[in-house]
């Protein structure tokens, strides 16, 4: 066997996840840290065997349901990706912006999509307090259809963002993290500051902050928040990465400017979002059908936005991470500095140098997401591993 | 081999059904009784064989073409599902409701989407005597396109929903039936009534109504159909089932109100649709454009359809049923009462007593349409159900 | 092996197309004749095998992305058909008209959705100037995320047409040429007027006619281009038409009437286009987001175009053309006078009795683009066609 594969094997072998055969992914922190690393490694693992040419289908049929609240051509793309390397064809189900079902309806319509489906994926992160607890609405109600006979499999969910988590990005990211810094035993200590930047855009979800304070938080890592005043994250996520940072020897700390988090950081990501106060005002307004409502908030927040211009990821600005070195992150699209606004989140010169590994980012999502199917769905994963390797069946045939 | 498989594929043993290989599916009442046996046969094999994951995929590539005049969720996964699960990918081509295409344009567009098409689902229900006129035209036009050499294979049809009939609603409502009274045997003098209901909605499809009567007089069942004065039904499809009760050695009756319907039925369709005259005033509306026109009629048939709120299907209706138990069905969305409007088809504690086997009766729908398509596409069946089994290729592999 | 095939396989050995491995396909002019002659082959091949029962999958998994500028139901089920039987699931990005993305962008979305991509397949005709760039940047931008290690494989382009030219219509239409007249080797002197049509649309794209004068010029045919004053092609492509005749010992000449280029004509394409320098005046009006200039250009156009209603394919044109029998060929819809229109490009008579072959002219079309494809992912070709031909798969199975 392929020296690296079985490096991978033999590492997912020292790992207890047994848990997470037929189980949903909905929240890193919901996970224990073997079950993170054991999505790390088989990601990994798909990548290689991808190298490799070696195919990696473990359905001959089957469905991989998207279910998405909003557009997106990224997530779209990445699930498609994840689907089809395991096998599943995708089927769309796009649900308007404005339609939040509720009960009846959502328990029929996830039981009427299900029929052969073996994964259901789900993006909804437009209202706060409302995304996560429709997954799990959806999970209960394919749940109660396997049992009633409806259902010949359980169809299981994988959050392609929700308003409190964004699992697949947070994990594509410390996977880049992982790879960057030569493996997970050397993050200990490393200093990454997720930071606010100026957008001349508004109301961009708070799930990418949430999810990286609530994840990196589990490595031992230093974690600084910083943001301007009014654009506070939700409380309880903050508990978590507080509780996180106690159980694995790191910190969890917020302040206040740009500056003081990038000091000697080792990782920064800056990257704007909306006030979470403001996305729960915004959902109320949503709930009423209240447009005027909804234009006036816009209008506030961009203004109150415009205030803090100076956030933004400058040359100057990094000069003060370790060495003025420290590994520049986001979730793309970024805006940049005359390249996409006038004032953004980053200047160019800073966003052109770390093109390729921002790239690189972006291209764990599809195998992150792959491993969670794959861990969901397979019993005996090492096994399974195993097996597609010795069948050596090629992805790509040609003599 | 399994015994419910084997028990099944002796079934098919003993039925007629050779005239399918290569034949559409467009009415029920144009194949014979062996033949449906055969479709609920074959459906329950497929599952079966689900069950026991075992592929049934009989195509490694081709195309399986979804042509709709109207968007429809349910449909369109139960389509894809059934191509899914039989080895093809689906296209789904979206024509607009407004779009009446004709002639050459049909017979043009039905080639140039078919070069690789082995069978073609089309849903058009809106216009009465549009619908199953233009499958049939689709149908010549790719036959003509075979024999010109332009299209390599013959793709066959599958009525998704027609003005006429919805042949896979129909055939699905009729397993789910064979399954809850133990066999098809056991449907002799059976009543089952199929009544109009309350709806605060305007314009629902026929087709329902017209499948079911349609259908379940094949079975020497009693056939109960009621509505409120000025709903009636195509005349000609009365006719139908007029004829099959005759053959089949049950009854077809009408009846004037939902009481007298469900007075010791052992199954209840209470379900709204549209008057069939007022249908047809719409067809000729739409064809002119008349926007205004069709706002007024539907202006009218709302009016007109609340004087009839009392047809509901409550407690006190279901009580009338033998033994108070009737099979309760619907084809799916129901209109419920304070759930999903104020006053509608069914009340809420109806509706949740039945709530699990009317997903299942849903659940069958992917499999019928899987079994038409097999039955279209298979030269021998039997064989070939036999040489799946024998080949026991996994359809979700783990080691 | 099957004669046929055998003959093919052997034809394609003695063709020299090496450096088609891992390369685009953007325009004919920038292939061999070699290499065009070893896309008809390899398209002549797999349809053969698809005669044959045979599969024709070489891969297992992977995606082919469809990024299209405009709405397109033809050329979205040509690519998803070659895709489907080469074993590429497709999925599309449907970028909006208006949207022309540039730089950043464009570099950005073609890696963010081709992680798993080994196909990208573009229709950008709409931008006189742009599409072409277009799809270089995207080719450019991938082949750099490769590179880089954000991509495991190169995802190679076909050009589903662009501003300059239609590769995948011209040599399908090329590939119907030489089946009717009994192989490439008979074309030589032969005579194919490429004239101008009336239509009472406005803007038809210029890539058909330029397709077609720039390809067919490489087979020693005597290609003649007419039409109205104001209605000319891209210069470019009649100096590249030129240089082709001049190398392939035929000719290339321009003429004013469409009677003289049909004059004693073995082969008829009369369709309409919009001139060329209208097409440069409305990208610069789409680039200011000037509706009202749109429109008033658009309106002028209509009013010249009436001007020349007589440039329609009757059949007392028809006659012109040797022994009155050209093959008459459009890349459809055709604007036919009296069915689709009052005054159109041909008239019902010629259209009727040259539908099977227009028909069996497109149906070309998903093979070539699998040719395409085919000898862009594979190493071997030949060697790849013999083993997929010993192993014998069924593409459709039965027993």
């Amino acid at each position: 066997m392929d020296a690296n594969l079985q490096k991978l094997i033999d590492t997912l072998g020292s790992l207890n996840f047994s848990e997470m055969y037929g189980s949903d992914f909905l929240l890193t922190w919901e996970k224990t840290r073997d079950e993170l690393d054991a999505v790390y490694t088989v990601a990994d693992s798909l990548r290689r065997m991808r190298e490799l040419n070696i195919s990696t289908k473990i359905f001959d049929s089957g469905l991989g349901i998207s279910l998405f609240r909003d557009n997106s051509t990224r997530t779209r793309f990445s699930f498609a990706s994840a689907c089809n390397m395991l096998g599943l064809e995708v089927q769309d189900l796009d649900e308007g912006k404005s339609q939040i079902a509720h009960g009846e309806t959502v328990r029929e319509t996830a039981n009427m999509i299900s029929f052969m489906a073996d994964i259901i994926g789900i993006r909804d992160d437009m209202y706060i307090g409302k995304g996560n607890t429709y997954m799990r609405e959806v999970s209960h109600a394919v749940r109660e259809g396997h049992k009633d006979g409806v259902l010949e499999q359980v169809p299981t969910l994988v959050n392609l963002q929700c308003d409190i988590d964004h699992p697949t990005q947070s994990m594509a990211d410390m996977l880049h993290i992982i790879h960057e810094f030569g493996g997970v035993e050397n993050l200990k200590g490393k200093k990454i500051a997720m930071t606010w930047a100026y957008s001349p855009s508004y109301g961009k979800p708070l799930s990418v902050p949430q999810g990286i304070i609530g994840l990196m938080t589990r490595f031992g890592m230093d974690v600084t928040l910083a943001h301007p005043e009014g654009y506070e994250v939700m409380p309880e996520v903050e508990e978590v990465a507080r509780k996180n940072a106690a159980a694995s020897g790191g910190t969890f700390s917020k302040v206040s400017s740009m500056a003081e988090a990038f000091q000697d950081a080792d990782i920064v990501y800056p990257k704007s979002w909306a006030p979470f106060a403001a996305m729960e005002k915004r959902t109320v307004l949503y709930g009423n059908g209240d447009d005027a409502g909804i234009q006036a908030l816009e209008k506030e927040l961009l203004a109150q936005n415009a205030n803090h211009k100076d956030w933004c990821c400058t040359e100057e600005m990094m000069k003060l991470t370790r060495d003025g070195k420290a590994l520049y992150m986001h979730c793309l699209p970024a805006d940049i500095n005359d390249v996409s606004c006038v004032d953004g989140e980053v200047v160019a010169s800073v966003f052109d140098r770390y093109r390729a590994p921002l790239y690189k980012e972006a291209s764990y999502k599809p195998y992150i997401i792959a491993a969670m199917i794959f861990l969901s769905k397979v019993k005996d994963p090492i096994a399974t591993l195993k097996a597609l390797e010795a069948a050596q069946h090629p992805r790509w045939f040609q003599k």
